[in-house]
């Protein structure tokens, strides 16, 4: 059987190897534009910041050790134009040469990627302009910076890339700065989870500009400045890092049913519409796992596990991919960031009747050195209390808890089936009550009432105006809010009448329920706690 | 409502917390034999070791601070004697005064914990002689290693406790080294991977000698030797870290069901066969998830949980506990050991047709500073393909894989289920295809038939004897073996006719699979890759 795979990444070459794995009776050849196949994307950001010292270390495999280990056949620079359904043929053209070739296929692969986002506006073509897509945009950017002299450079997009390469710019001693035209940076967050990050990055020396578009780069040969629609800033480089695009121009009028996006539509066995071509990784539409309906989650992870059960499914074995979840994880600077499943606004544009909480819980035990916190939103169903999604904060292990979210929504988990769970606990680790299971505990308490909140997300849009702030903080914390003392209330506060409207603030949250939880004993109907405490609402609360 | 609990460490405060926040009009009195309530018993050796600097630390709230918090009557120093089911009353010596008084209950909890095993043998009342299980216990033994002249400490015990207290005397600058009687340490771990801990132990500082009873211990007034059925060792102090037993003697004659070792038997709402009385944490005996036979799992994170939901189960709501899978964590000098779930042993034991593989696998993108292994062993039932349990080391986060299986665990998932999962990746955390994943698609290789193996344990026990090793590593690794390069396999190896056994062994066992899969194709028959590689079974083959 000839098989060709359009595409040597991570989806191509992954089913690639395992094809020949499964039968090496197999012809199968990879055709890929680039020099290089089966690098480490990912990575990129970290070779630019030197954490990764030599460009050869982005290399899983050069195409001839690829060869040599898979007896797979590799064709780089070989750039597929179309595809012939009829004839099964592929075009190509070998762009050392210039020479179009006919390659013939029995079952086709189509894992082409995709590409950076190249907005056409004045000066992108001026020296210092880079993308973050490929080891050569890498290798130039480190090069720039090292022969260059660069003080200051403005990262356009605040997705993970985006933010990636800002952290690496910073450790490289340069002034790195933030522009992103929507009203929120890291899209798969709440914005008030996104808000956050945007204000720690800002204090953290990568100060971010929302709302603001990149109208142009200005310089004569190299970049000196960028022109947004609110400021001119003085830049001596530009990342544009403005997401990607699936390469499926080639397919265009061969009759492959793509998505509006450009991706290609696959079903459960990764198979296009015609059941000799299969699409996988990033040029992909798979199906997302909670809502059944078509997702793009462009990942080296999914491209993967795409690539491994494509193979299985054409040597013989009968495979269902049951989806993506959009899980990332990003590091920043001193704040890991990691989600999974649904947001609270996709959940509600789904239909669900979500329901969430802010939770902020210690990370490991109290008392061992390094710890912190972590900050979890976890959102459910209201009506099932099925866990729909998860978005954690924190210095430390955000992603323990966002790979036991993803299995717990994999599996379809309740949330109290999360509650009851014999997870690993010693103090170098984790808390006895494990932070997840706890903030199933907070949520299901807001749901049965016992928890009555104002959400960070109802405080900033002035739901809570009308609410007496008291500083339940186990000492005075809040300047302008009366303080109460949780362990002096033993009875009805002379100073408010029982319908007062309170709201309960404190460090996290947890003294402000136990309050709330005294208070509604009393007599108390209208009492509110401050979700995430004064450790998330921060931003807002003192400036 | 008068609720007695007795008991007020981590159980015990965390129901009666609870009870009080369900219903403050419930009057609830904590008796506790100790000084102190709620303390961290996790962190006692990271006290001995100064990881944790003060005491205070360690206590989570004073008997003060927690009825002020909670509004629980707390009364310390105050032993249970026995109890009377017929008259609802529990009889209790004040220890300061030796005044016996009774007490009224309608609910009666029972979490009077567990002590350590103190063994009656010579010398065990000399100076120098220490448990870990109270904050005094620890007290007493970091001041004695601050006042005395404590140049080798010997700990007996291999168990969690006694590898924390032995990591911690390390940092201390003793000399340290751990005897146990069992042939293994670790109860928990299959028998390869405890030795493999034992190796890394003993490479590491902590000479572990097993099969080694304590027979006395020597000295005039304080320890000067410890004397073992092997040998007789200098020992300036010594640790007895040989377990727990649980506090149940006061139930003489109660009537209250216990099980062969006194622990108490509880049904699924954690009653025991008095309606009106429960029993939580260390001293009870849970279920097992899995088997559904009753266990005994003596962890705080469990008993946290037990203590929440019988408040809530008192409090009226139908609560199910549905148990343990005795999880559990450690960190060890340079390298962490978490599992949960069956053993390899155990799931022979309990009738399943179990199979297991020990993986090695990187625990973050190979490239990214600091990465290192994840030991993985995986087992499984072969009928099923149900995850049964999971065994871990490395450096790195070896709780997250472990929580990811109590989770797949907790919820029946297949092997093939966490295979497709979209876990969390980015560099710093994960790599591409999750380790988890990793190891499940490596099982399934194994149990299909297309990855044939030798396992650590059968290559120990000889089962690989007649097989010729041959070194598959990237460059020759292994003295006295025969190499061969994977890359240069296009057909028959002249010097091995078809029907030779050959064992192929790599660093990790990854080029060893690519191997065997090759000569496969090429007409070899009794090929197997050793698990676990070099890495794995260093111990057995360089020495």
């Amino acid at each position: 059987m000839k098989i060709l795979i359009i595409g040597g990444v991570a989806a191509g070459t992954k089913a690639a190897a395992k094809l020949k794995r499964e039968n090496r009776d197999s012809d199968i050849t990879i055709l890929t534009k680039g020099k290089e196949i089966s690098y480490a994307g990912c990575g990129l950001p970290y070779y630019v910041g030197k954490l990764i010292e030599q460009k050869e270390q982005l290399i899983v495999n050069t195409p001839k050790q690829f060869s040599a280990l898979t007896g797979v056949e590799v064709l780089t620079e070989t750039e597929v134009t179309s595809i012939d359904r009829e004839k099964k043929e592929v075009y190509a053209t070998e762009l050392s040469t210039g020479k179009q070739n006919n390659y013939h296929y029995d079952k086709l692969i189509l894992a082409s990627g995709a590409s950076s986002v190249r907005p056409k506006i004045e000066g992108s073509d001026l020296q210092g302009v880079f993308y973050m897509r490929t080891p050569e945009d890498a290798v130039s950017l480190r090069s720039y910076l090292e022969t260059e002299t660069v003080k200051r450079v403005a990262v356009v997009g605040g997705g993970f890339i985006g933010l990636e390469i800002a952290e690496n710019l910073l450790n490289f001693g340069v002034k790195v700065s933030v522009i992103d035209m929507l009203p929120h940076i890291l899209p798969g967050y709440d914005t008030e989870i996104s808000d956050y990050i945007m204000d720690h990055l800002s204090e953290n020396g990568i100060p971010v500009f929302t709302e603001t578009k990149l109208e142009a780069i200005l310089g004569s040969t190299r970049v000196e400045k960028v022109q947004t629609n609110h400021r001119t800033m003085k830049a001596d480089a530009v990342i544009l890092a403005l997401g990607v695009r699936p390469n499926t121009a080639y397919l265009d009028g061969s009759g492959i049913e793509l998505m509006p996006n450009k991706t290609v539509k696959v079903n459960r066995q990764l198979q296009t519409n015609d059941p000799d071509i299969y699409a996988l990784g990033d040029c992909a539409c798979v199906t997302n796992r909670i809502t059944q309906e078509p997702f793009w989650s462009p990942m080296g992870s999914s491209a993967n596990i795409e690539g491994r059960l494509a193979a299985l499914q054409i040597s013989g074995e009968s495979v269902e991919y049951p989806g993506v979840l959009g899980t990332s994880v990003v590091k920043l600077p001193d704040l890991n960031a990691g989600r999974t499943g649904m947001t609270e606004a996709d959940a509600e544009k789904a239909g669900y009747d979500a329901v969430s909480v802010i939770a902020v819980l210690d990370d490991k035990a109290h008392y061992f050195p390094g710890s912190g916190n972590f900050i979890i939103k976890m959102i459910a169903d209201r009506k099932t209390n099925q866990l729909l999604g998860i978005q954690v904060l924190g210095k430390g292990a955000v992603d323990k808890v966002v790979d036991i979210a993803v299995t717990a929504i994999s599996l379809g988990a309740s949330l109290e089936q999360l509650q009851s769970m014999d997870f690993s606990y010693a103090p170098p680790f984790s808390t006895a009550i494990h932070p997840i299971a706890h903030a199933a505990n907070i949520l299901r308490n807001k749901i049965d009432g016992t928890l009555e909140t104002v959400s960070p997300k109802e405080f900033v849009e002035h739901q809570a105006d009308d609410y007496q702030m008291i500083d339940a903080s186990a000492s005075p914390a809040i300047p302008d809010a009366d303080y109460v003392d949780l362990t002096k209330v033993n009875g009805v506060l002379p100073q408010y009448p029982l319908d007062s409207k309170l709201l309960l603030v404190c460090a996290k949250g947890k003294r402000a329920y136990l309050l709330q939880n005294r208070l509604k004993y009393y007599g108390y109907q209208n009492t509110r706690v401050l979700e995430g405490g004064l450790t998330f609402n921060k931003q807002y609360l003192i400036k």
